[in-house]
This record gives C-alpha cells, sequence and structure tokens, in this order.
C-alpha cells in the first residue's frame, strides 16, 4: 500500500550513446550485428537457451535507444534517463520506479465470500469447476502453473478498465477512479506474468494455448462484463480466492523442497523492493499478498453493484496492493 | 513533462463519518434522500440545470463515502483521505495529485508530417475528408466542438494500450512501457473531456451521436491497429495535428469575442495545476499543448513501425504531456 516516488531526469542523446556501449560491455558474448531485425530475432532465440535472462531484456533496451537516437531528433520524444533510488541506472521500460511497491504482507488470506445469491453461487461454481482441469493439466509444476494463469489473470482489469472508461466517455460523467483502480490490477497481474516468465519457459504447445484461452476469455469476459459487471466481477473475486490457494500450494511444494527455492528474478526484487538476496518463495509470498488485494477489490466491486449504484459512486482504491 | 507527487494519508472510518457531514454542510440545499438509486438520478438532473456543477461530483463522493461505510468493515478497501499540496482535501475521485502536471506550453505546435508514402498520404486525406462535416456540423461553436471530439479522442490511447497488453500476455514478453504511455493518453484525453464538459453541456443528440460514433470507431480502430499499427498511430498524429488547428481556432474566438472566455472549470485548475484565477483561454492553451505530445507520440510510434521495428523495442515516452 505504499509508493515510492523518485525523481527522474531526462537524458540527453549523449547519455543514450554511453548506455549502448555500457550494455555491450555486459555482454562479451553479444554477436555482431548485421540488421536490427536479426538482433531482435537473436535475442528472442537466446531466451530459449538461458535460464536467467535478464540480460536479454537488457539487450531490447539497447536496441530500443538506438532507434531513439534516429527519430528523436524529429519528434523531440525524449528518452528518460531514469535513474533507482540508490542512484543506479533504472533497467527496465516495461515499468517505473514509481510504480514498484512493498507488498503488504499482512493481508488476510483466508477471507472469502460466501456466495447467496444465484448469480453468486454460479460465478463461485463456476470458477470452482475451472480448477478441476486446471489440475489436472499443471499437476503440481506450480511455476507452469503461476505463468499460464497470469496471462489470463491480466485480462479482466483491462477489459473493465477500458469499459468503463469508454462508458465515461459515452455518458459524459466522472469514473471515480475506477479506469485507474483496474487498469493498474491488470498491469499488476501483468508484471507478475513477467516475473514468472523469468523461472517457468513456455513451451510450444504452451504458448499456443494461451492465445487460444486469451481468444476466448477476452472476448467472454468483454461480453460478460457488459450484460452484468456484477457478476464479472464477483467472478473475478472468486478466481482470486483460487489463485491465493494456488500460490498457497506453491508454497508448500518449496517448503518441502519439491521445487527448488532458486533466486528471486532481477526484475520481482526491483518491482516489489525485495531484498537482493531474496528467493523464489518471497516472490510467492508477494504475489499471493497482491491476490488477495485483488480479490477485495473485486469483491467490493460487485457488491458496490449489488448495492444498486454504480463503481463511480465510490471512489476507487488507487494503489491499492 | 513534469509531475508531482504529494504524500497520501489512509483515513479510518471516522474520517469518512466526518466527510459526509462534512459535505452536506456545503451543499444545504441537498434534498432528503430515500433510497440511493434515487440520489443519483436527482444529482444527474441537477447537473442539467446547474451550470457550475463543480457540487455535483462533490454529492457523488459523499454518496460513494456512505457505501464505503457499509462495505469496507467485510473488505478491508478503504477509502483514501488525499490531500493537496496546500494541505486542503483533494475533492476529486476520479483522478489524484500524482496524476497533475504544469503543460509544456513551449513544445512546436506546427510540426507536421510530409505524407510521402500511400498508407500515410490514404491515413492524412482521411482525416482531412473528416474534418469538412465536421466543419459544417459545429460551424463555430468551438466548446461544443471539442467536448464531441473529446469522446473519439479517447479511444485510440485505450484501444491501443489494451492491444499491446494482450499481445505482451500471449507472447510473454514485455511492452517497453507503451502500454502504460497509450493508456496515459487515453486518460489525458479523457481529462480533456470532464473538463469541457464543465463549459459545454451536450443536448440529447449530441449525446446520441457520440453512441453512435464511439460504436463505429472503437470498432474501426480496433481492428484497424490490429492490421497495421502503423496506419493507426499514423492516423491519430493526423488527428492530433487537426485537434491543435482546432484549438488555434478556439484561441481566436475567445480573442476576438465570439465566446466567452469564462473562468476556468476547477477541474482544470486542478489538472493543470492553473492559477485559481485562470480562464478557457487558459484551458484551451494547456490542452492544446497535449494535443501537440500526442502528435508526437503517435508520430513517433508509426514511425518505428515504419522502421520495421516493434514498439517494445524503444522505451516509451512516460509522462510525457
Ligand atoms: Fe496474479
Ligand atoms: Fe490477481
Ligand atoms: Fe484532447
Ligand atoms: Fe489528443
Amino acid at each position: 500500500m505504499m509508493m515510492a516516488m523518485t525523481g527522474r531526469l531526462f537524458s540527453t542523446g549523449a547519455i543514450v550513446r554511453g548506455a549502448v556501449s555500457h550494455t555491450h560491455l555486459l555482454h562479451p558474448r553479444a554477436p555482431a550485428i548485421g540488421g536490427v531485425r536479426d538482433f531482435s530475432k537473436m535475442t528472442f532465440d537466446k531466451k530459449k537457451t538461458e535460464p536467467e535472462n535478464q540480460s536479454e531484456s537488457e539487450g531490447k533496451a539497447d536496441e530500443g535507444n538506438k532507434g531513439e537516437q534516429l527519430i528523436v531528433s524529429y519528434w523531440g520524444v525524449k528518452p528518460m534517463k531514469i535513474t533507482k533510488e540508490d542512484g543506479t541506472e533504472w533497467k527496465w521500460s516495461c515499468f517505473r520506479p514509481w510504480e514498484t511497491y512493498k507488498a503488504d504482507l499482512s493481508i488476510d488470506l483466508k477471507k472469502h465470500h460466501v456466495p447467496s445469491t444465484l448469480p453468486d453461487k454460479l460465478a463461485y461454481w463456476t470458477v470452482k469447476s475451472l480448477r478441476w482441469p486446471t489440475d489436472l493439466f499443471f499437476r503440481r509444476r506450480y511455476g507452469c502453473r503461476a505463468m499460464m494463469l497470469e496471462t489470463v489473470a491480466a485480462v479482466p482489469g483491462m477489459v473493465g478498465g477500458m469499459l468503463i472508461h469508454c462508458k465515461s466517455l459515452r455518458r459524459f460523467e466522472q469514473s471515480g477512479g475506477w479506469i485507474k483502480a483496474l487498469l493498474e490490477e491488470a498491469e499488476n497481474e501483468r508484471m507478475h506474468l513477467m516475473t514468472f516468465m523469468e523461472v517457468a519457459k513456455p513451451n510450444w504447445y504452451e504458448r499456443a494455448l494461451v492465445i487460444a484461452v486469451q481468444g476466448v476469455f477476452f472476448n467472454a469476459y468483454f461480453f460478460g462484463y457488459l450484460i452484468s459487471p456484477k457478476f464479472a466481477h464477483r467472478m473475478v473475486g472468486y478466481l482470486e480466492e483460487e489463485a491465493i490457494h494456488s500460490y498457497t500450494e506453491f508454497l508448500k511444494e518449496l517448503d518441502n523442497g519439491n521445487i527448488e527455492n532458486v533466486p528471486a528474478p532481477a526484475i520481482a526484487i526491483d518491482y516489489w523492493k525485495l531484498e537482493a538476496d531474496a528467493t523464489l518463495r518471497d516472490v510467492v509470498m508477494v504475489v499471493r499478498a497482491d491476490e488477495a488485494h485483488h480479490r477485495d477489490v473485486n469483491h467490493y466491486a460487485s457488491d458496490i453493484h449489488y448495492q444498486g449504484r454504480e463503481l463511480k459512486e465510490a471512489p476507487a482504491p488507487i494503489g491499492y496492493h
């Protein structure tokens, strides 16, 4: 629930050039590059062979900076030089220091919305019945399971935020901050994916499955949200309850040694402000706390609808992680 | 290009209760309320009769807080008590102090991307041909024109951001910050709408028109972006060039007295950190500067695609207003 804001500096072309050579120094094995496209492919291929691929995302930043050197002179969109709190360079372009936070681990993980109405029961049993094939598919591969499920988990927030945005425009009315709150949830889920990607690599059929599932789930949630946001938020609330359960199982497997407690990925250490020697266990702990926050926000949103009101009537919980 | 971050405090239930009575004191004319639904309608009806309706949004906040008093005890989603830099209470729930900024008025308003390729020419002439019916419909009613066009302008950023988000999930790859950059553009455009709503009220056929236009434009842009983000961003770049032109005309009408230079709406003063005595002219100035920034970002995004690269390869301009 806390957020740190650090200062920002805007770099000059010279600094960008500096960053490029710096990155090359970090990658003595980087091959000579013909075209930019080829480089893109190369870093992508490298990803499949290297288990720890922080270097890969740095390679991309490198590439991007070169691009800006060409274009920046015309449109004036300057690359930013962002520094961490400790003064070192910020190496992620997909999130910034002011989006990082310390997870609130004190949140109650056991809270549950007892389904009493028919739509609530429907939402509950839909989620429960989805768990059966999921358990069957993943069994005890919790890292892989987490990675795959996060590709789905990041959809509802984006769809809900987009629909409320469009509604706000159509009706000429304020949103109460719910657009941002739901988009923040989507962003947070996407960061879960970016984290688990580093510890579990999807193979070709998992990639294909994700594309198929997203196609179905995006549309289902889109139309579901249009028809009944009350039901949609309740279902997400239950999905989050299941996510908490899965991450608890994940922790058990880590604790009994069935899954190796590897060091936390660098992206996770920066995003959740973890200690430098944090492990996968610490990451699963903070992710689970995030899911508990999403559970609260979505059940709360459903409750607001249940009271016959609109979300905009209750100020949204911003930065509620 | 600047962003101020202020501290946040989290209120207790007691503060919420306090806020409710405080708001009631501000609205001595507020009628006794039977059902929550009715109150919602009442505030909505009031909007049509009152030209300055800051009080209306406060009324909504009031209502929301009461809702939270009922629900907060269970889900723990606490209402936030946010204060402005000067210590007074923050009254907007649709945006927060850390999203406000001082517009960069020094931006070059005359920059233009000369269309040379066929898709660029197509994008340019599509936008140019759309201007003709728009001019005919609005004539010199620039306030109304601005309001109506902002309902359209807030769509592309949301659609683009959503599509890149989904792509990032499907492909297990980082976004380079473009999701956030495009969503920020959408949010900024929506704030333009929230501002112009305060100075021009839509009538029933304008509301109907907005719904129809959004239905068509959302889908067109959605599929257009899927087919060619290069073309989509170029078209938005040209739309922004036209927006700059329209706002320049708006300024001329303000300067020659055809449109009354009324005081700036309170929401605009807070969002762009304007002086307390700012006028509509100041608002149009900062909005026009925003459009110039959107122009740059979108032409830049199109340029990246023209170089055969993907957006994620170039770090996105975050907080580029
Ligand atoms: Fe998640
Ligand atoms: Fe979640
Ligand atoms: Fe705008
Ligand atoms: Fe714009």
